[in-house]
């Protein structure tokens, strides 16, 4: 199998230096280029500790990037669509880790965003690249788009049921936690230790922009409802989706449900769907997922009404973005879609 | 006016000790006794190292406990009833801090445990101990039941709204994070802290047993629906209720719903209205409630839909349990309500 | 007894804050100014979420700060210096809680910091503000400069064993683990909440500037040794001594120790010996001293060896900044030393 | 080259579980029997939940284990050299993990424990199994006795300095701190979340079992000093060791002191010198080595005296038990010392 070269823009942000761990071990890469505007002509272990002694590699400018195999973009939110175009000259195959091409319709993205999409044209193009949902397309692909991470959660957990028309859509309640990473790594006010610390954070009670990309792979339309709340907790790593919603049919049994899940995620070799009686570990948390690219799924049924809670949750650097494009890669390379992302994460930690 | 002598049934759990430091600054009591079982005999500073130095009284047993005004009972779930009987042998005022007497219907208490409850006749003795709801009667009352924690939280939230019929009942979904003092002072496999710690853990996705007082204070029936789960987070001391509620009349607006929350708890001295238009801190959190006898309340209304968000934050061992009882104790004995519950919390923590 | 008025400079740092907490609960003070440059004009609840709805007091220039009795200075490092010679003008008596004025000698000064201080005369001016060792300077004092708070926990752990001779004071080490809040209110990268998070970070092995005060107030001269190292630990509000002492006079007991630490901690109010046999809190933690003004000292004697280990804890906010401050408020104007600060602290938390 | 058949005592642990899962990456193992008294019959993953789908892998009880080629003991404390006589007879190879077999001699033994070891004739069989100290032994060994956790940071940390008899051996101090998990799996009072979140707790401030096996590698007596405390910080998983030495020659220049480092450990797969001049990560943090088997040292010298601040820091259940293991097996087979422990650590995490 041949082996690819590859750019990564952005290298030094979070996403960057997990895309880094994992590429480093991919028996597919020969080659690694990696962008930093602020951190070029310094060692990559400088930025990213874990990396210590692991490689020479250094970064580089933008400007310096040379043309290769594949280039996964991961630019903080916004900027990806202006790069977009030089990069495409650059590389036959784009992998966005940005918020830019997720959707794939041009008055959707006005209507969320207010503003039409800087490359109108391009938003078809690109194919949203989770490979639970689009694992063909993602293999014929030439421009990749990595879901977002509280999206990636959202989506898996809830598509079994909307694919099948399973639930009332006008109830659904979607209560994300999430950690701090996702915020990158910039210092902001709202990220200070002696504030952040401990702190129970419920920074996007309504209006979160990941909704859009939810809905759109839910088959709903921009006008239907989804109600989806976000808090950040004292958790650096991590994404949990607690989605409370209400079945069309009460006569459904648990049992009926788990054999959906299976139906669709059975096969799946990064959805595991957690299913124990009793302990702590009943369901999913996103703690021993840390480094992983599982999506961890489970439900509980209440016996008094049509609810049903289902809870999903994964690492938002790995399943959530940076597992997610190598997982997307491998489906596009041809390798085994596991490969690079064997880690099963740590217990206790 | 007069000094009380007080009991503290249970001093040695965590709500005992907050009750005990609560009623050590008290400059209405004049002697206390505390009860342990395990702890008879020591001081209670080796047991609540917050109190060392503070006092010289030590734990007795129950056995010992001499007849005084009033006892507050702190003892683990389930054991309230029992203890009761005897209790009020020994003191005209009981207020009990555990779960047995909140409901207050014996019909109720059966169809949620599945059980006669042990003294049927008694439950409708005991008072509701919530003052924002039940002042006048906790005035003249001789039994008192201190309202669970997540339910206090989530109560407060809801009554303006519920108790104005303005919400479609059935869709209202909470989401209570708790923090790890609620389940009590003894170890388990759950509260191993390897295995608590960083945790994310939904441990009551649906069946929480608060619900019951919940649906009863919030003027329901208990085949009433009300969506609730609980998640522990890291944290010791804390509940934070997230209510998503659904308006009947969209067309309230944020400026309707603040004059309704301002009309029932302007004149509160420990409900605060949170409402800052930015900044880390404009939602409630329960990080600088510890210690306190504070609900923070705020909300922010879906431009979307007919969806509010409702955050209500405490502590849960202040305002969620000892705080509650104190302000209780206030009420009846003529005290200041905010005797003793002057701390105003500590930033950052 | 006469009430004060007060001005606060640099209200919106953390120490400002924990000052303001305090000193709103002072029955001595009856007017308080609080200066801050970026939120002049704000209510102190937006900036200090604990003091939401306990006063109506907004920030000011410091332009407008109007002359008072007391003005305690709580500027970064660095600016007190500047800031003293027009505050001097507002009122005859200075707290300063910066470290500018902390050492008595300007050659002292310069031996630590390479340049001349910028007001050299000032220096024997200030009283250094620690009760336990200099009670009586401070209540004759109009200006008095507040020890750091890592040097108080090394001072007041060492102090009783320096001042006797018992030490060989070429052997001390002193590891002291420290809170993030040490570090201010200000972003920055070291304070990222996912980088820092978790983080046990050993920031300051050697050439820590408070080792000059604490060598001063030990009695030792400049260039005597003191070997000291600083560790930041996922904590937000603490500092933790742990100092490994050699005993001169290996036959010294423990018990011996005790009475002399009894001697001459006995009658201090906020220093406690904490003595347990056994149990989780039989050594000093900061955990639960967070808001209070105490010093807690407990120790450990090797029976192997001459060593000794002496381990102190206090609230870097509390005893070691603010609570300090307002303890020496107590001294000067009359006050019990103990008002304002009766908090005794939460547990658990 | 051939397949190892793997025993596994005491699986279901910490250390058992680190071992399962670098077990089940590593390509020479064909065969894992796991024992475990209380869960014996259930999945592994009930157990271990990062291992769930990894492996369809149960539980057995000791008496049920079959003879194999190599056997880690990972019993709790005190319970190895009972179990070793009858594990002998099952495999040739012993790996034990537990604190028993770690000292050479029986009268040293005696020394520290008070009492004969109860096989005081295995004592001398067992290599320590620290391989940059022993890896020639650990070839030819059948017993090997994996180095305790806080042991193996502090003797990497100062063996380069005390094996060339640089150091003052009366004044090295040594301030460990360590995670919690190092405690194992059983629930205590000092392990219970809400009491344990957050402490700094001086749990061993003298007398670490651990100074023995430092001693004895270090080349010192018995009766030789070695100044040691250990604090639990509020981490799960890691060790770091400050460790102030001073030095005979206060000529040694950081450079040199950088050459001995290098020269010892320079070809060491798994001890990285860290050497950063600024950032946060300057020094060694356990933080990102969670899951790996590196060891991190770097080091300070104090300007001001012959003091040098040397830290290392590791994950106590990688390096520091399973992974340590798990690299002296790879020697002992003949596969390249790496294998299975490729994982490089997250960051941030």
């Amino acid at each position: 199998m041949r082996e690819w070269s590859v750019g990564i823009v952005g290298g030094s942000g979070y996403v960057g230096g997990e895309l880094l761990r994992l590429l480093l071990g991919h028996p597919g890469v020969s080659d690694i280029q990696v962008t930093s505007r602020r951190h070029a002509g310094r060692r990559i272990g400088t930025v990213h500790p874990n990396l210590r002694g692991r490689t020479g590699l250094k970064f580089r400018r933008a400007e310096d990037l040379q043309p290769c195999d594949l280039i996964f973009i991961a630019l903080p939110h916004g900027e990806s669509a202006e790069a977009t175009r030089q990069l495409a000259q650059l590389a036959p195959l784009l992998i966005d880790l940005g918020g830019d091409f997720r959707l794939d319709d041009p008055g959707t993205w006005r209507h969320y965003h207010g503003v039409d999409h800087p490359l109108p044209d391009e938003l078809c193009e690109f194919v949203y690249g989770l490979p639970e949902l689009h694992r063909e397309r993602i293999r014929r692909a030439s421009r990749i788009s990595s879901a977002g991470c509280n999206a990636t959660a959202t989506i898996l957990a809830l598509h079994p049921l909307y694919s099948r028309g399973l639930v009332d859509i006008s109830r659904t309640v979607v209560e994300v936690k999430a950690g701090t990473s996702q915020g990158g790594n910039a210092p902001t006010a709202g990220s200070h230790h002696p504030d952040r610390s401990g702190a129970l954070r419920c920074y996007r009670p309504v209006g979160h922009r990941h909704v859009a990309e939810i809905k759109q792979e839910l088959g709903l339309r921009p006008s239907d409802p989804l109600h989806f709340s976000a808090t950040a907790v004292d958790m650096v790593r991590g994404v949990q989706a607690v989605c409370h919603v209400f079945l069309r049919d009460p006569s459904l049994t648990e049992r009926d449900i788990w054999a959906i899940y299976r139906q669709d995620y059975g096969p799946e070799p990064f959805v595991r769907l957690v299913n124990e009686k009793r302990g702590p570990h009943r369901l999913p948390d996103p703690r021993p997922l840390a480094g992983t690219n599982f999506c961890d799924i489970g439900f509980v049924r209440d016996p008094d009404s049509s609810r049903l809670v289902v809870i999903a949750a994964l690492d938002n650097l790995g399943k959530g973005a940076a597992g997610q494009a190598v997982q997307a890669f491998n489906i596009v390379s041809g390798h085994s879609e596991t490969r690079a992302l064997e880690f099963t994460g740590l217990y206790p930690v």
